[in-house]
């Protein structure tokens, strides 16, 4: 039996185990990985019943706990959300394995062969807020890319996690890998946390999925590496090149297709050349849309702009609010987003080949875009399959974060007897 | 003037100093960086006089300060050396540029397209020790790249690097770029590495050039990413299978070739059903060459073995002397590597696919190698051009560190007004 009152004896054993599976998991075969995968897709459906159960005791605890309405539907599972589930687990089967893929492979004159080739990361500690379906989704991806796993899931969602946790390990099992290699954190106990972060000798990265709260705690208490992005501040310019209809098609979907997820748009910047014509149109389709627009004072004209306050400048609304600023410039543009942005996506909607170009070389974001929605910043939408979030460091992962990304490499490389001069 | 008394203001100016430059730098044409290593090989040779003076300050300095003779050795420049420099520069100038390589393209059904594409890190923090031509080795490879540098050298190749320093400024404006480019820090004092190693807000890497003194100091106390090894603890393991010749050349080239390189072998694994043939004609010939062998209980047999203590296996002697033990089978050499070893190169002899194999992909070294010296462990000859050295950790840079490996990347997404259902 573990004792679940001496976390860091707990969380070191947990470790432990994690990295012995990975060095299984890192020689596994694509086949055996599937097979895990489909197996615990099968083992979540027909266990559908005991999850709902276990999410009925989550949902009784988040009512007592005086859960939002936003947080109890985050939590909430019933079947049409299990196929969901069960849907991913069978789309990460499905999905080309990484492991092992010769990224490059060259010849020296020495006589060496030298191939770069793709190999695990090792132990990847996910931590996440109310949504369980994260512990299926991220427990996936890690196995498909030969990595253990650590799942530290939101104490509100205990139950639901830990019954589709079980599904997850009668897969591993099915397919003769160590139930070790998808683990999940058996206490609700928030020191956990703390040490899961600084376990350097066995977890390689912190994959941290929810809020700002949970992702700047992560990035400023980690001792291994982070990917992860705090914030998606996203901006749309508005170019003096700009063609009229392509940029409301932009600035509506990149706004309100959905407001709540990390590349929906928040601040709209708009050339002067164009701020009476293709502005205006774009400003009142979003009034229109119930958009709440927080202009600067040259938008105020627009009946039904609020105006703007500094804090509106680098906000991350998250809902059906968007700043809105003319400037007088790319160089502005540039300026405003170098400041305020948050290197996750940015956009631009013009005709001009040299303005595009300069947005793309002068800025510095993950993912830069042209002409194009801001909400198709996803791993699924860049044709990656399943991600587990979006990076914004400049080390290692960066954009979307699928299996491939969740990987290293090593040089593996051969001669005949070859020495060095 | 610079007030060299308020540490933190000094190198927070640095730090700001040289983000603004890496803006300058992400966006400089291949030909302009190419025409400053250019100018700056050109100044360095038409200096060298000057470069020879500051470096008798700094032998000066050394003998006073009772350097060894190999620190003095390695400190000491000569026209000779600064031909090597100049080569050096040159070298780095005609490589290709890594910014903007496109690393991927594809298209979506979605209508979009994607591009990867090879961006700078932005601010590189470069700490060395006494070697004076590491200013210049460094300071090439960085803006080559696109980044932006702090160099911190050594306290005893001041006045040296000081003067290298002023080349490279040199060759900087004359093409046109700031000379904030590549930095100095202008003062030996060590609380500048402290606060280097913490300016998160400024820079993205450090890059420790040294012994292990230095780099675990590095290790242990950065706040930001470092690239680097701890140490090259490098086995060679003789298979049973391994050919007589081919094991032969390849020992002794691998320990003999450098001994103080971080690819030279330290440690030799010998499967028992060739100890006694294949295995006693290497340990014989290493003894034959000078090395001191240290060998397990199975070797000392041989005339002229010491017997080796525990705290030999795992130890990285770079000198003539080398650890030597008999295992019964490859599963006892991987245990052995994977227990005192330290993910940097390993190597194993063999004629069989199957023993090759298993190597390449239970091992989770950076450079695994097969029948091939370990001390080709080098970006040159890998044929990355010149190398800044060689890094053992799983996230973004591993192996050997050129130009390319000074990198992040960005996605650059173009649509046609295309929005996300």
């Amino acid at each position: 039996m573990k004792d679940l009152d001496n976390i860091p004896a707990l969380m070191a054993d947990i470790g432990a185990r994690a990295k012995d599976a990975s060095a299984v998991l890192a020689i596994a075969s694509a086949d055996t990985k599937r097979a895990a995968l489909d197996a615990a897709a099968e083992a979540v459906w027909s266990n559908r019943k005991a999850i709902i159960a276990a999410n009925e005791k989550d949902l009784v605890f988040g009512r007592d706990k005086g859960l939002s309405d936003a947080m109890m539907d985050r939590l909430m599972l019933d079947e049409a959300r299990i196929q969901g589930i069960v849907d991913g687990l069978r789309a990460v089967a499905a999905q080309d394995d990484p492991v092992g893929e010769v990224l490059a492979e060259w010849d020296m004159e020495s006589g060496l062969h030298i191939r770069r080739v793709r190999t695990p990361l090792g132990v990847i500690g996910v931590i996440y807020e109310s949504r369980p379906n994260v512990t299926a989704d991220a427990g996936a991806l890690c196995l498909k890319s030969g990595n253990a796993v650590i799942l530290r899931g939101g104490s509100e969602s205990f139950h639901s996690s830990g019954a589709i946790h079980a599904c997850l390990v009668e897969g591993l099992e099915k397919a003769g890998l160590p139930a070790d290699a998808i683990q999940l954190v058996p206490t609700r106990d928030r020191a956990a946390v703390q040490e899961l972060l600084s376990m350097t000798d066995t977890v390689d990265v912190i994959v941290p999925r929810g809020g700002k709260g949970l992702v700047g705690l992560v990035q400023r208490e980690a001792r291994v590496p982070v990917f992860a992005h705090l914030e998606g501040i996203v901006h749309i310019y508005l170019d003096a090149d700009a063609d009229p209809e392509k940029a409301l098609k932009v600035v509506m979907n990149a706004k309100t297709r959905r407001t709540g997820i990390c590349g929906a748009a928040e601040c709209l910047l708009i050339h002067r050349d164009v701020a009476d014509t293709i502005g205006q149109g774009v400003v009142r389709a979003l009034l229109d849309a119930g958009v709440e627009v927080r202009g600067d004072e040259a938008l105020q004209s627009i009946n039904g702009v609020h105006p703007a306050t500094a804090s509106d400048w680098g906000c991350e609304f998250l809902d059906m609010i968007i700043a809105a600023r003319v400037v007088s410039s790319i160089d502005e543009a540039l300026a405003h987003i170098r400041r305020y942005g948050s290197d996750h996506t940015d956009c631009i909607v013009t005709e001009d080949e040299v303005a595009a170009n300069r947005f793309f070389a002068e800025l510095d974001s993950a993912i830069l875009m042209r002409n194009a929605s801001t909400q198709f910043a996803d791993g699924g939408e860049f044709g990656m399959g399943a991600e587990i979030g979006i990076a914004t460091g400049k080390m290692h992962a960066r954009g979307p974060v699928g299996a491939a990304q969740l990987t290293s490499f090593k040089y593996l490389v051969e001669g005949d007897g070859t020495v060095r001069r």
